[in-house]
């Protein structure tokens, strides 16, 4: 004995979210099952329009909403300093830590040759007008410690180095918070043989 | 900085579903920013339509499609067998274990002194009819094994023994799969005293 073809077709739809499998799906549905219509209709409109309410900014690649781009478009941050991102969210993420006030550029992707991403699938000419134009004097590449983040941040040192900016990476180390027993050996590597004086 | 207004009022509504918190909800809004047009319209319709294509059934309270209810209309269940659960989702727990070819009977929730909810809630007067006119000989109870599930247990059985049908309820004990060092110290209790000849 099956589910009715709609709650079906809901489990499926919800199991497509990241981590979702069809025991969380089920939940969800069931919980949605016990939602009033006018709830639910407003859900399934914000879900439709995102295409027509979220665009990416063109010039640096966020999102951007009716009133343009909130980084770009903003007169006091500073356009000489870009921090470079593989995705538009990491730019959101480096925003919640107040530490950074100038723009952004979302690359699109990371270099990843087991899966066939090259180069040419980075946003990177872009990228090169934009220092150019803006006269910018310093990149901060803020890309993940993984394989695929050091192979795209040592190709864009090398494409980069050339137009005379100060290129910096963000630092490895210990997480805050964490004790020796859960740290790995190469972080533990890392944040030693980066040390500071204190 | 904030997100595009869109994307926090997306955000906010997936915190509705269960167990959902910010990060998820995150997680998930950054996932349908990158999914197609076609796909987060269908999405948005399916979650929309969820009232006018999922009912319940006016018998059983069981979730029925277009063409009835798949338990009330099925000429080869056994009507004289009722499984009486507290959600109707929990029917379908049941019917996955292949175990019951009966029919069921949604109460819709289960008494709890403590939330304010009594016996006036629970679907009852409609049982106590089905039980008559089916000349139901059986009726198990698939509740939950808390408080609440042994409340609703023992009030079921005060006003179901008058009409005469045998009154079962699911068995406790360990759950399959589990050692010793897991199962909680009431388990093994109920374990113990309901043990069977082996």
């Amino acid at each position: 004995m099956q589910y009715p073809p709609h709650l079906i077709k809901l489990i499926e739809t919800l199991k497509q979210l990241p981590g979702v499998g069809t025991r969380s799906a089920e939940r969800f549905a069931f919980h949605l099952l016990s939602t009033n219509k006018e709830q639910l209709e407003a859900m399934g409109q914000i879900i439709a329009q995102i295409p027509e309410k979220i665009h990416c900014c063109p010039i640096c690649g966020v999102f951007q909403d009716e009133k343009g781009c909130l980084f770009c478009q903003d007169p006091l941050r500073d356009k000489e300093n870009i921090c470079i991102v593989a995705r538009a969210k990491d730019a959101f993420a480096v925003e919640k830590t107040g530490e950074f006030k100038g723009v952004y550029h979302v690359l699109g992707t990371l270099l990843s040759p087991m899966q066939g991403i090259g180069p040419e699938k980075l946003n990177l000419q872009k990228l090169i007008h934009r220092i150019k134009d803006n006269g910018a004097k310093e990149a901060v590449l803020a890309l993940d410690s993984t394989l695929e983040g050091d192979a795209t941040a040592l190709y864009l040192r090398k494409e980069l180095t050339l137009l005379g900016l100060k290129l910096s990476r963000l630092a490895f180390g210990m997480p805050i918070g964490s004790s020796f027993d859960f740290v790995d050996g190469g972080t533990l590597a890392k944040a030693f043989s980066g040390r500071g004086p204190f």
